[in-house]
């Protein structure tokens, strides 16, 4: 069975690598603390397109383009893309990769969609149906918050559980060619409910599916935290990261404090303006984990890491239908391979 | 390579079957000439929810209980969901299904999610990463009409073009254990773009992508349309899918009218009223391939079917700001297994 313990696909019998990535980060978060890691560092979020929506949608196709020309291949070499974004109807990844005429498949699990993605990605190239995909995710500050929220233009005060979410996009490409890292294991995750309402707490709703996805990836795999060098959570935030700490602890888990971290947490520099709790969105996870933590497993920093990208259910329609919000957490195991 | 030509994916290496299959039908589609068809047939779509899109998380849930029920498994026996709904950020998928706490996988590609989500369910279990998987979607007209139009009480006109969405949901366990019905072949479409741009033509919307889809299917395994029973698209309607013998007919395609249909043409008699161009929505090709078509493989009408359904990539906000309406299609080619 190519299936460990529930849920956890091992992918390593006929392995997937990355061969290439494309970031592309907003202004606030170029000037962050991660901000020399993203290959394309916008000075405006608006990138002189029209809508807010129109600029995310550009961005997916920068990042798309970059990852191609990294892994120096071009569309026409693209079996098929992979991908989501916040927007309704996936907007963003469906008019953002319509130019590049490749089969594609939108997938949707809010700020999981990256790990959603990489995992059918790999699944697709690991069986044979593609030699390539393309897998990728965008956001954007302001498209999300008119969305889930409040127009940016309202100027809405925020609690300080709120969190930023990131304006930016990532794309890689998955291929079965060897390459430096490796995608070995993609643990799916269940829609896990805390009865979470507010939406200025995602953190809170999401951390609980983040643990049990965290902890079900060891049990199928039979690891523990000691076997990874970096165990990151996707857009959880600080006050999130905090929780999931103590939801673990009180499952007799308590991983050294280095071995725990969380994309959202890093992405922005406590000091930065108006990024309260952390970072948040699609590209949250997606640019800190191409852009940042691929670079520290190929410098040798890290040898193998578990990301675990963390999405919040929720539509303007359920929140004003008093619905509560759940979570949901995949998780994709990355390995470097020296070759 | 299990993929054959540009993106057809060949799954009959390790063959993926349908274990049971679960059909809920609004008032309208349960009076339809489709209506015994159905297991489930609503007198009242509002299934004393609170809410419209409650009562379609209600029909979900109901859908992937008898499809399990059929197939005389339990949720304990599901190793993953697969699936997707017309609402924003996917609630009626991820809420109607999150009582079953099972690896969930949300997708979207508008009314061609059903065939998104039986290739990547098929896939899984294929490549033996689930022993059983379950497929749905659905869709409620009260809930589509409100996000892609006007809420239904606002009781606008509409033109002889527009659709009806189906209110409804299907659901289907895959599995690798034999049975009467194969998956065997899953064509993965591209955005195609013709520059429609009003909500009430999407049949000429997605008319293109149907055609393209259909021929790539074709093309890639050598097959003709005499090789099918019946090739039938998603929810074209009427006048969509006299688009696509036209623009067949282009490409000297002319298969015989027996040959060539759409699950948006059937469900309706033209006489019921405010049918317009016939049915449309996430659960019209579902309820219709799994309740009508799939029994009319097993009594021996058709050998073979392939079925494309048909999306339309668009959102209120992707109307809003003036874009065009592209089209997406995936098609399911299956076929009776005598057992």
């Amino acid at each position: 069975m190519a299936r460990l313990g529930r849920s956890t696909w091992d992918l390593q019998s006929s392995p997937v690598y990355v061969a290439g990535v494309g970031t592309v980060a907003g202004q606030l978060e170029g000037q962050g603390p991660l901000g020399q890691d993203f290959d394309i560092r916008l000075d405006n979020d608006r990138i002189d397109d029209d809508t807010w929506e129109h600029s995310e949608q550009r961005m997916f196709a920068r990042a798309v383009q970059t990852a191609m020309e990294r892994a120096h291949v071009t569309s026409e070499d693209i079996d098929i893309l992979v991908g989501g974004d916040l927007n309704a109807q996936l907007t963003g990844f469906y008019f953002g990769t319509r130019a590049f005429m490749r089969p594609a498949l939108g997938v949707y699990s809010a700020c999981a969609s990256i790990c959603e993605s990489l995992a059918l990605g790999a699944l697709i190239v690991h069986s044979g149906h593609a030699q390539r995909a393309i897998v990728g995710t965008s956001s954007h500050t302001s498209t999300a918050e008119r969305q889930f929220r409040y127009p940016t233009e309202y100027g809405a005060q925020k609690p300080p559980t709120a969190q930023r979410t990131v304006t930016g996009a990532g794309a890689t490409v998955l291929s079965g060619a060897p390459g430096a890292i490796q995608l070995t294991h993609a643990t799916i995750g269940s829609v896990v409910d805390f009865g979470i309402q507010s939406p200025w707490e995602m953190g809170a709703a999401m951390a609980p599916a983040a643990c049990d996805t965290i902890l079900q990836h060891l049990r199928d795999t039979g690891r523990t935290f000691g076997d990874y060098d970096l165990v990151v959570t996707g857009d959880l935030g600080h006050i999130g990261l905090t929780l999931l700490r103590k939801l673990l602890a009180e499952r007799g888990m308590e991983p050294e404090p280095e071995r725990l971290n969380d994309c959202g947490a890093l992405i922005y520099d406590p000091k930065q303006s108006e990024v309260f709790s952390g970072g948040s969105g699609g590209a949250c996870c997606t640019i800190v984990t191409f852009g940042h933590l691929f670079k520290r497993l190929l410098d040798g920093t890290y040898k193998r890491i578990l990301v675990s990208a963390t999405g919040a259910l929720l539509s303007t329609v359920s929140a004003q239908q008093s619905d509560t919000i759940p979570g949901i957490s995949h998780a994709i195991a990355f390995e470097r391979k020296d070759v």
